[in-house]
């Protein structure tokens, strides 16, 4: 019994591994599309999503066939509900990065970004796909010290959110009104998806130590 | 053993409604504390997240409880399980009553928003407050027709949002940059309020019909 328990709990990990590799290159692509005015890459992400939607919904039958054969308790049934809500997180990732495709889509075959904040979007892409891979070897590894590694990444994306708004309310700003619209927005999207990347680390570090870290900051 | 688990159940319902009350004050008293930039206001909203935060890791308890104890299989497992989604969508309604909030602070004594958009943040807010509540009516009630009520007010939501966007790209829009990037965020947060307000009612329809509505727009 509990080697069957062990086996699809390990399967249902894989699931979620999997999710994240594909969050990650969504992100890759939607950056990719955002830097290039790519239409063609853009359109790829938005009708790629419908597949990271399906995987949530497998993780989610694979986590209630756990509680409901195997009935977990305590730390167990913890760990699956868990899986469950690191199964949202990274379906939330995939509708970020798919909403940075639609704005790179929405401007075509304009660039949304000014030349001078383009680098950013590019780091913020690096820093975003790294997380998400990172979180990928986090769920295959259950290496609860690889986990912590994360929040110093997202330390990273954060600075250059907060650099994107200085650079927006910079006197020299010469862009006007609609693109520094676009851009906070887009700079959310990174955000937050770094920040689902934490949250999906921090649910392994609880299935790992059974400890859940200090509050996340929003 | 069937009473047990219906009397948890209407207790886990219980408290799901009134964090749904509770976020929507919030929401309320931040929309006045945005319109009006009242400090002490937007303090209270800002300190009193916490407790919201607490109701939701109480709820993952009596969700828990549930599950551990009773061990439900099919249908009474996916309700306790969308009840531990819905625990977090309006637990994220908190934070971005709280992100509003934190707005208001952040201009103090400035107020944040120019006269002529504050009537579509006060509008926002009511119907992100109206929202909240009927979201907290459905789980009283369990009426999934009521749910479908919540999507038509969302709509309204969304036309709001829309509008926002087109008042900042006018060529009339007089006031800059800064507080272009203030609203653009703002409005974000009424319309992702919204979003998990009808979330909550989606994941209550799915718990009394066994059916969940048609994919969300995200």
């Amino acid at each position: 019994m509990r080697d069957v328990y062990l086996a699809q709990l390990d399967r249902l990990a894989d699931t979620l591994a999997g999710m994240c590799d594909r969050v990650a290159e969504a992100m890759q692509h939607a950056t990719q599309a955002l830097l290039n005015a790519d239409l063609q890459l853009a359109e790829q992400v938005i009708s790629d999503d419908v597949g990271t939607d399906e995987l949530r919904a497998a993780a989610e039958e694979q986590a209630f066939a756990l509680l409901a054969l195997q009935a977990p308790v305590a730390t167990d049934l913890r760990v699956v509900v868990s899986a469950i809500h690191a199964a949202g997180d990274i379906e939330r990732m995939g509708d970020l990065a798919l909403h940075v495709a639609q704005a790179a889509r929405r401007r075509h075959p304009s660039l949304v970004l000014p030349d001078e904040v383009a680098p950013y979007f590019a780091e913020m892409g690096r820093v975003g796909v790294a997380l998400a891979h990172k979180a990928a070897e986090v769920i295959r590894s259950r290496d609860a010290e690889a986990a912590t590694e994360l929040e110093a990444d997202d330390d990273a994306m954060d600075d250059l959110h907060r650099h994107m708004f200085t650079v927006l309310m910079d006197r020299n700003w010469s862009h006007g009104v609609g693109p520094a619209v676009d851009i906070t927005l887009l700079a959310r999207f990174y955000e937050r998806y770094a920040d689902h990347a934490v949250a999906v680390a921090r649910r392994i570090v609880y299935v790992v130590t059974g400890r859940m870290p200090g509050p996340l900051t929003v």
